[in-house]
């Protein structure tokens, strides 16, 4: 934002002395505004050209800044909750806003391309649960202050932010292995998501540990096909009594799967908080990013470098919280006795 | 976009004869290419100038054209899935898309201000749930083109595209009434939600044409606050038999509140389908809005101003789907028999 050249409606409020909202009613006759307050915010207005900026803008190009986010599926809520803080952490500095998705089939250079196009000072990659190929976003970001972010790690060529995600997929299986269960299974989406792949390396290491014979099933990244495919995993997978989902995407579909087959019995625990989690029956237990703080660490990150800093790749990890709502903690079949308490190992199978 | 200044992916992939994404991995490297499938993907960069005009865009400051999209809420999956179709339709017409939210307690006029300054082509609003100030957008809609979305009705002042809400209260209310529940409780979020208000109202219609009595409770629009104030609403309103939700912002905490209270009996159908809504018990019987058509006339409006149309506003109406999940239309209590048809009415209570 260049402040020499254009005047915000925050800028007729501050001289006013008023809030923006207030402002903006006194200028457009919204209700509970004194005539002698509308006078003063319309003089105000005129004094710094607030119309006038207004009008001339068509006749001259604006030339504000702006960064740009390139998000992998804006159907993922996921994704909005980034997005509506990295907006707000943008629109605080001065700065625009341009959004492109990866979806639709585009890859991740597709949906880079257009934001390099339009000049932003600074691009904001969540694509890479696709799978990122870094020797593009080595070259852009060669050029221009770049962070990925639901990264899987930390990035050789741009700052990044995630969780880890090893340590989500261990610490949900160490929790339903703390209530007795000794045949957990792992969902995904898929092999390219780099980031469940972590998670279920995170499960895999878990059950080994504890002497337990990991299983995976992807249930692909289609959400018409996850239920179906959810049902045919947990048919093939008969005598598990528990199920680790590592990501939102496939969550859903498995409670899905879950109710269509009647087993009620069986312990549910996911990474990533879902909106109707409290209404599902039992309530979904979930490791919850907290996607919120990833936004703002994006943003800061990446301001930083657009103000100059210079410095190599910074890795952040944002904290990850186990909510127990009651799925995650439905005991095996037969367990009797109180649960076995977390960090507590049970003798593997024989 | 300006196509005689500006070299993209597209251009150089019609121009070696492949695919963009095929493009993509000929000159970045990535897997099945071969060498001679790279050196002519690469010739057909150099060709066109596709790398210096990426180097020189520093220099010069892009003037692509674009559009802007000023949402209520990013963390809403209704806002993500329209901005999704917007951003594709952008995207297709050589458009970026610039956001902002109206969250964060900004009004209106503060969401749409900063896009102003940003020189777009033309606006997509979709901030009217919150009440829209007319006389503020018609300011705008005489500089530029506007499309309104998730409108209430139609707008004077640009073109708007929503569903008939009153028609989707009518219609959900009708379902229950034809299981032959007689005390129905429409809840939504707040009056200030002007396509909530209109839903209520065909929801209160559809009551007295039966002879019922209607009674609406406000849950408010914070999430963490809805599930507290259903269970209050249902506490008070305690000899309902069935629930019609508004607007997903209440329904997943409508439907915590049922299960709190371990009102296993009561119906429940809502306005908008959820991504659990068939993982909840029972599944959730909703009323679909077309979410995607919506953001795909409104594309289609906007950029048949943007070409120069220049009529009188114009409102179009999406289609409404009723998806009956087993929520909607379990009996009320003591019901016997086969569930009344749907359009009979039953007598009125004493």
């Amino acid at each position: 934002m260049s402040p020499l050249t254009r005047v915000t409606l925050a800028d007729v409020a501050a001289s006013a002395g008023v809030s923006p909202s207030t402002a903006s009613r006194a200028l457009h006759g919204g209700a509970g505004v004194s005539d002698e307050l509308a006078a003063r915010v319309r003089a105000a207005a005129e004094g710094l050209g607030y119309r006038a900026n207004r009008n001339a803008r068509s006749l001259r190009r604006g030339h504000d800044e702006a960064i740009g986010v390139a998000v992998e599926d804006f159907t993922i809520p996921f994704f909005g909750r980034v997005v509506a803080v990295v907006e707000q952490a943008a629109h605080e500095r001065g700065y625009g806003v341009v959004i492109t998705c990866a979806g639709s089939g585009r890859s991740e250079e597709e949906a880079v391309e257009p934001l390099l196009s339009r000049s932003v000072a600074g691009l904001v990659v969540a694509t890479g649960t696709a799978g990122a190929p870094e020797g593009y976003l080595a070259d852009v970001a060669r050029e221009l202050p770049v962070v990925q972010v639901d990264a899987p790690g930390p990035s050789a060529v741009s700052d990044a932010v995630g969780i880890d995600n090893a340590a989500a997929g261990a610490q949900l299986t160490e929790h339903v292995l703390a209530s007795g269960h000794e045949r957990v299974l792992f969902v995904g989406s898929g092999r390219a998501a780099s980031t469940v792949v972590l998670r279920a390396e995170g499960y895999a290491a878990t059950m080994r540990a504890a002497g337990l014979t990991p299983r995976c099933a992807w249930l692909g990244y289609l959400p018409g096909q996850v239920p179906e495919r959810a049902v045919r995993a947990l048919r093939e997978a008969g005598d598990v009594t528990a199920v680790v989902s590592g990501v939102a995407r496939t969550t859903t579909g498995l409670v899905s799967a879950v109710r269509a087959l009647g087993r009620r019995d069986l312990a549910v625990a996911a990474v990533d908080d879902l909106a109707g989690a409290d209404a599902f029956d039992p309530p979904l237990t979930v490791l919850e990013q907290d996607v919120e703080d990833m936004g703002a660490r994006a943003a800061r990150l990446l301001f930083d470098r657009i103000g100059g800093y210079a410095g190599p790749p910074r890795h952040e990890q944002v904290a990850l919280r186990l909510i127990q709502r009651g799925s995650g903690e439905l005991p095996p079949p037969g367990a009797t006795g109180a649960p076995v308490i977390p960090g507590r190992r049970r003798a593997p199978v024989a």
